[in-house]
């Protein structure tokens, strides 16, 4: 059986328990894009951004191109490399050469962008999306960690498919004192932030300052992303952050809380805005 | 508080609990293409396919195109409407007016398909999906039930980043006896998918006849639609199938097995390869 190992990023956290709030040292996927480009007769196009956990990254770039129907055999892939121009390499950016199929690719390159994230595609670095983010303002008092720890709940009260078929993600928007304003659900999480932000886009809303968004799932980069365009100061998943989710909430002073759950939650990110006990907390050293 | 409670569908399974495979009712989550049109000065141009849960579309459309910075408020919408000609109505095709943004839209149709799947932007339909598919052919004896119960435990075992982190999802291949022969991990489902078959492909195995395709995860979409391409005859998952992946495992033939966690699973479709105390099994009814 061949399994790959990576390696986990290391992160500062506030763990919450019991109570109280202690720094500590959490274990994070790590969440990076990879852009696919193809060679074929002197020729060079990116077919493909997806969001992934770096490793197999030539075994993830045959398998996509297999499933596009760009390859049928591994033949068909002269070569695979990390984009690469003196001393300087991208392991982010695969070159692969290919023995034919360079006209198809071409059509499918306006068809196809991959993304563990989706809506991530070609907006992906944070470089871009500083443009157009909107700056994420919290003007209330400390959030108390009840007020957070009480968001799973209500996200699961008002997600009547979920019961059903188990089968959803949901999205919440929630006010500074944790009163829920909407929730949506969606197979796909990014379609629920979607849904959310499109209806608060429709009430007047935004720019969502002083606002929550609270996820059922992980939060992925383009979770974080879609909370930065909109002004969320600070968002809350049920499940882990990614690596990039978290440099996305830091670049863009976005509170960012994960594993939610019970009586337990960790901050990943500009952790000032929660209140353990009456005191407002540092950030994590 | 504004909730939109959708309608799951209603499928037939076969549900295996003590030992026994008896025939019931699963409510699943409908899983449909959205496609979205932009209409600005006589022109309509698609800008994205996303696999979404139908509820809730225009805020979905909306949402979206705030996120890739085609509106900024929602009075750059003139209009929303399902494509209509005559009296055939698609309710899966949604034309959006706007204000201005035509020229920045035509630049970004071409960097940005979202997808709940992934990987199925531009070949969305079974139709399409037919044109290359590759017969689900499986030749061994039925799987016996402790074969498919056994899947997640040896995932799981061999999943060491998601362990650390919780943030992870995994796909396994395994032999038709139960065997695991390669297990991949990533962010996206459908990247662990393409890492399994990307590997599959450098070792010669495919086509997958006589093997299994387990994930950690949901079974979406885009994950059959991958099983169907590398011609896998029974796929695995831990968590609820879509609307959709049991359409699409109906018509090439894959057996679809969800909720496998303990004593417990359900089998969607083509569950004569699966056994029960020695007795074939015919089809839900």
């Amino acid at each position: 059986m061949t399994v790959l190992p990576e390696t986990p990023a290391q992160r500062p956290v506030l763990r919450y328990t019991a109570g109280q709030l202690t720094a500590a040292t959490d274990q994070v996927v790590i969440e990076e894009p990879l852009e696919i480009r193809l060679i074929h007769g002197g020729e060079e196009q990116t077919v493909a951004v997806t969001m992934r956990t770096p490793g197999a990254d030539h075994e993830l770039a045959t398998g996509f191109l297999y499933a596009e129907g760009a390859i049928r055999d591994a033949a068909d892939v002269l070569s695979l490399s990390p984009w690469r121009e003196g001393d300087v390499e991208a392991p982010n950016v695969l070159r692969v050469e290919l023995r034919s199929g360079f006209a198809a690719m071409r059509s499918l390159s306006r068809h196809t962008f991959t993304s563990s994230a989706c809506g991530v595609c070609g907006t992906g670095s944070i470089e871009r999306l500083a443009v157009r983010a909107v700056p994420a303002i919290w003007t209330q008092p400390p959030l108390t960690a009840d007020i957070i720890r009480d968001l799973p709940a209500q996200l699961h009260a008002a997600q009547p498919l979920f019961a059903a078929t188990g089968g959803l993600h949901a999205a919440g928007l929630f006010t500074a004192g944790g009163e829920c304003l909407a929730v949506r659900e969606d197979v796909g999480r990014h379609n629920a932030v979607d849904k959310l932000i499109g209806w608060a886009l429709g009430q007047g809303l935004l720019p969502l300052s002083d606002h929550l968004l609270a996820v059922s799932s992980r939060a992925g980069f383009e979770i974080v992303q879609k909370a930065a365009l909109a002004g969320v100061p600070v968002v809350c998943a049920v499940s882990a952050p990614t690596s990039l989710a978290i440099e996305v909430a830091e670049s863009f002073g976005i509170t960012l809380a994960g594993f939610v759950r019970g009586e337990r939650f960790n901050l990943y990110s500009v952790p000032h805005r929660v209140n353990s006990g009456g005191r407002a907390l540092d950030s994590p050293s």
